[in-house]
């Protein structure tokens, strides 16, 4: 299935990396995104080896981030543990690094110094991320994460972190987060330009979504027109596969992981 | 309570416009913003002997608004419906009528369109409303309801909206909606050097939010940074009252009415 990937978030109820890659080739799917915990899971050497055997591709490894905190010796811990991650995306051959920022830290509620430690953090991780060949990922999330998940929430704000910290560091986009943003198509067009789209991620927005985390919606089911997203994504010079990534507790997550990826294969072909 | 208004929905399942505006009174709250369903039930001839009577300042009318529509018909539906919402916030003397300017129509997925056409509906409502001088306030809402609610949700977006629509027409600013964003303070001070801004609403976001709708918080029980916020406003050379708007099916809506009440003026003092 030329052009999908599957980010397994999608399958992680119903499968563990191996599992969910053997589901994946079944149906002629051949790239993934995995979760540094489904790896953990299975062993880095042993998820890299069947990404070899396979030749799998990995659209982006999920995910570094989480940058702010409430002291020096935590930012300090958190870079550690970046680098870790950077160097499982590189055994891996991942495309990218996906890096989800981090809200608030402790009870802080200076948005503007968590994003001041964003912005530290990933200038204090990019040579090691640059010496490792491995791109690091900027996903702005939606802003109703921006307390608790990321206070990066939209494309602009995103490229003009990535102006400030030079090679080495671009930006996923997802649907999910950013098809509401009035900005977003010249957003994208200037994320081209400046060629800093490492990853498409898609699914959709349901009306309504019942749950601020896990009621993501499978493409079509929603509002979001992925067909003029995925043009605008392809004008701007990225042909990378759109990767699904849904989270869905009451839905996609309770049903066979087969049947889950065979409606993503069926409205990856008709709405995307 | 001087500075302090009382958006009526926030003791809306205690009080009916009558009592909500004695138990403010009651607490020295001579500020209050009702809303539509809550004039209606009463009468509106009667909430204005009431208004008039008691010197009451109503700092803002809610709402009008909703001008996507399916066809031409729904639209001057709306465009109707919002005249007679002017008529209604004339007549009790409001500060200016709130807009929640309406999401996605039908089974829509084109939000540029239905932006295009709430441009259109506030264009086409502008000349009553200036005609009656009663100033509409577009109130840019969370990203989280650009779907079913409003699809103007940045104050970037509304304030690029004021300045092609022209004069009788500004911005609620509401601390819910807009906390997160990246350009907020540089765009609160362009609100201000437009004369834009009409209304501050406050509440809080909380950390976690359980419901996308009914779950804002009191303001110092989550992260939004209600001085600083209070600061730029002011800054921005907008003094009217502070208008506590707080939708919360579990907590605030269980409670007496006056003890909501109290709660708001104690942490007006303290926290905003």
């Amino acid at each position: 299935m030329k052009g999908l990937s599957i980010n397994l978030a999608t399958v992680r109820q119903q499968y563990g990396f191996a599992a969910a890659v053997d589901a994946c080739l079944a149906q002629g799917i051949t790239a993934i995104a995995p979760w540094r915990d489904q790896v953990e899971a299975i062993g880095l050497e042993e998820a890299a080896r069947i990404v070899a055997l396979n030749g799998l591709q990995v659209t982006g490894y999920c995910r570094g981030g989480m940058f702010p905190a409430t002291d020096a010796a935590g930012l300090a811990a958190a870079i550690d543990d970046n680098k870790r991650a950077v160097d499982e995306a590189a055994a891996l051959g991942a495309d990218c690094l996906v890096l989800v920022v981090g809200g608030l830290p402790g009870a802080s509620k200076d948005i503007i110094a968590a994003r001041g430690m964003v912005a530290d953090g990933i200038a204090a991780l990019l040579p090691y991320a640059r010496a490792s060949k491995m791109p690091l990922a900027i996903e702005p999330l939606h802003p109703m994460y921006a307390a608790d998940r990321a206070c990066v929430n939209t494309l602009e704000q995103a490229l003009d972190l990535c102006a400030t910290l030079g090679a080495g560091v671009g930006v996923a986009i997802d649907v999910y987060h950013t098809w509401w943003d009035p900005k977003l198509r010249p957003q994208i067009a200037r994320a081209g330009r400046e060629r800093r789209i490492l990853a498409h991620h898609i699914c959709d927005w349901l009306v309504p979504t019942r749950d601020l985390l896990f009621d993501r919606g499978m493409m079509g089911d929603g509002v979001v027109d992925l067909k003029l997203f995925r043009a605008d994504i392809e004008a701007a010079g990225f042909h990378g596969p759109q990767e699904v990534e849904i989270f869905s507790a009451q839905n996609w997550w309770l049903r066979p992981g087969e049947a889950v990826l065979a409606t993503c294969i069926e409205r990856f072909r008709t709405v995307c």
